[in-house]
């Protein structure tokens, strides 16, 4: 729409099937006149329908574990021969806590579960960005993001271990965004996006009476996945070329927010 | 340049001179297909030159003090009277500490100049959006942003009181951005700035070393004003929508380094 | 009980009746064998029952209008003349909003009203500590508190002004606890209660919903007027000498809470 | 002194020579009246002298690595066994960074180090609570206290992934707090202490620079290990029942100041 990304290079993970953000962030970066690399976990690939929106874009996608130093170095290094050249951005859109799929409750984890979901949800971000710094793969002014939630500064309960990996995350960005930035000019950054009905999502434990909550706290309402693709794009751009290091919130306001006039109302009744 | 603000309407406070954020992001605006209005206090346009910045940006200039009510009632109408509508975006950068020009302590104010200062630095940004929010003067989706510096989170002593002014501003930005997100769906953000050679802060001491300090402090070094002028344009354009109630830190990841190997290097000699 | 502040001397702002945080911290540091004086504006002396506590606590009562740097000055010398020696500790707990009592909606405030709540919640605090800094009546290791809310952090619609007055008074904490440390040794933080059954309390619109809201979110439930006035008195005694510019939160809980499962429960049904 | 936790049983994690906060903390735990027994890793125990400080507090030494489960189920049985009833406190003080023992840098990590680190330093707070919570081994109103550092909210390069660990840390003390506050009225809370000599401390690299500038960026100064001691007292005692889910910075203000005179002195020359 307004070529933002013109001769943009990037590499996007996670777009799992069109409720993903990092989908609607494909498809945006695309109309944005990106070029981009699609990558997702094998066995995530198999659930999901990548190709179309491979095709959509005109993507080509390379399977990669993203707890895997050998994949990682595999698809930066194919990434750079297929955009030809090193990369602007890069979308981390990748989380998953085996305790709560297993539905462990927080105060009885188990802690092999716990170390792989940290590996994937977290660590995997430090992977990542450790396999692009030392390939040298970035751009200067490159922009770097990953995704996150709130529960990392505020407990969830039903978010379970994933708090504390999210905690890690940002930790992460943090650290490392320092030495992108002294060494490459490059930003590092987490969207703090608000509940969304993604597939990854709809495993939380009674989210629908949580989105409801939320968009009622939210002065502007939850946030879609369409509208965090949409500030996700703006993060790539070279509007925002000095903002580093830091957990944006993309939520409506709910962050901000202690008590709305619509929850007021339900207590006081 | 990328079309991003196109069939938008705005005001613009604080072009004083082509230092100015206000100033850049006044022609950034324009070069992304904004019509707006530039405005500042009678006093402020004595001194400056933003007639040559409306010639260059086909705008009007209306002349108000941010204080008063009647001045801005009269700009508001004016303003929607002259781009033909309900405004989209709006920005407050104005500041001013009277104890900071008398060159009064921290510790020793005269409470009258506190007064003063707070009034136009903060309590200004109130009058702003009581006379927009009431004149029902804002669209849909519309952006309103004021320029703030982290010193309303800690401490910088040449800074003095405006350091309370600002921590006052960033809160009206949450209070009164909650109403104008329910009750219009606009979003009210500041964008704390890394500091920044302007005519305004010129006046804080020792400026020199803090934007040195800063400088070695923060990964990405200072953000400049066109720099600032870019970010708050993303911040105007409809990428954003679903960020509101936010204190935004655009100054090249200082706000989260506790030490930096410059600095270090300096204090381990 | 366990003679925490045995030889120190202070000055408690705010005790209007036995509801009063500030009430509680007089008879708990008469408890743990502070000496202190009593100080009230006028008109709320005349409305409170300051005397009974006085006799209880053997404490002097000075009115003073803490907007009046003369009243201030008056209150500090008696206070060290009648308590024999500068002073170890000083409890400002004073907050009005007239808009507030007037009933204004925040998005139409009467700005005389916004200059008198801001001087006497807010501003009032600089000038207590700017008499105190002047006449260096505080000793090493001193400790000053002020009573703040979470308002100042996040939107509670109905706390209208206050919650900027709240920011800005924080701020004054962080800024001039700069130059009280420095200079004196004397730390200075606020504590953020939460929402408490008070007299001044009761002024704010729909507490009882919302007091039942907060005891739900809090994982420990809502803590009390006399748990505050414990938690002051630690931050008084010499086990806290390090901790100054910080906003303490005193709310079992909340503030890092973003979804309880008693709250979840309601909006799930 | 005075007292304060008289009757009190508790358990001491990380006492390892006289320099250490955990060693401090027991001492002056001893001297407010409590009894508890202390705990270490055999390999700590090795190289420090925990039998001095267990005569001279009366307590009981008990082995223990916080990474088994195994291990804490025997010490928190054997604890509660010599004690006499359930616990009143805990004070987790351990950290241990393979990474910076083996000076990987932050960008080129060896992943099973980052894994052990984390496990050590982190993971292991949410077994001791898990053994703890479990075991039904607290009593109402107990206070679970974990040492962290402030590098998990802000960049201090030579902190490497002890700085993910502490973010990891901190948000078990939230997660894990919400929990034992609504089931057990326990609260949890992290203490984020000023760079200490400790034995641990001197492994980070350029220690005695940071100290130099912190120092000076502080208006109290540096904090030391009996400060901290006293302060987690504070925390342990009936005074702040109802503080929970927080970080508290220890820190002589640090955390707060963003230039201090002294610093700026410097780079203004």
């Amino acid at each position: 729409m307004y070529n933002l990304l013109k001769g943009k290079r990037g590499i996007i993970f996670g777009a799992l099937d069109p409720q993903s953000i990092a989908w609607k962030t494909a498809e945006r970066a695309h109309e944005e006149g990106a070029t981009f690399v699609l990558t997702n976990a094998p066995a995530a690939m198999r659930m999901g329908s990548i190709d179309v929106l491979a095709e959509k874009t005109g993507a080509t996608v390379i399977p990669a574990d993203a707890t895997s130093i050998e994949d990682l170095q595999n698809l930066v290094d194919k990434a750079q021969q297929i955009l030809g050249g090193k990369l602007d951005f890069v979308l981390h859109s990748i989380g998953m806590s085996v305790n709560v799929r297993k539905k462990k409750a927080y105060t009885d984890l188990n802690y092999d579960f716990s170390v792989k979901g940290w590996d994937v949800s977290a660590l995997s971000f430090h992977k990542v960005m450790s396999v692009l710094y030392n390939k040298k793969a970035m751009n200067e002014w490159g922009s770097i993001i990953a995704l996150t939630y709130m529960a990392a500064q505020r407990v969830f309960p039903d978010y379970n271990d994933m708090a504390d990996n999210k905690a890690y995350l940002e930790s992460i960005a943090r650290s490392f965004g320092y030495y992108f930035g002294k060494d490459f000019k490059v930003r590092v950054n987490t969207i703090s996006q608000s509940p969304t009905v993604t597939t990854a999502g709809k495993g939380v434990k009674g989210l629908g009476g949580f989105l409801n909550y939320a968009d009622k706290m939210a002065p502007l309402g939850n946030a879609s996945a369409l509208e965090c693709a949409d500030y996700t794009i703006s993060m790539f751009s070279d509007l925002t070329k000095k903002v580093t290091l830091q957990n944006l919130f993309h939520d409506g306001g709910f962050s901000n927010v202690g008590m709305s006039k619509e929850v007021m109302d339900i207590f006081t009744e």
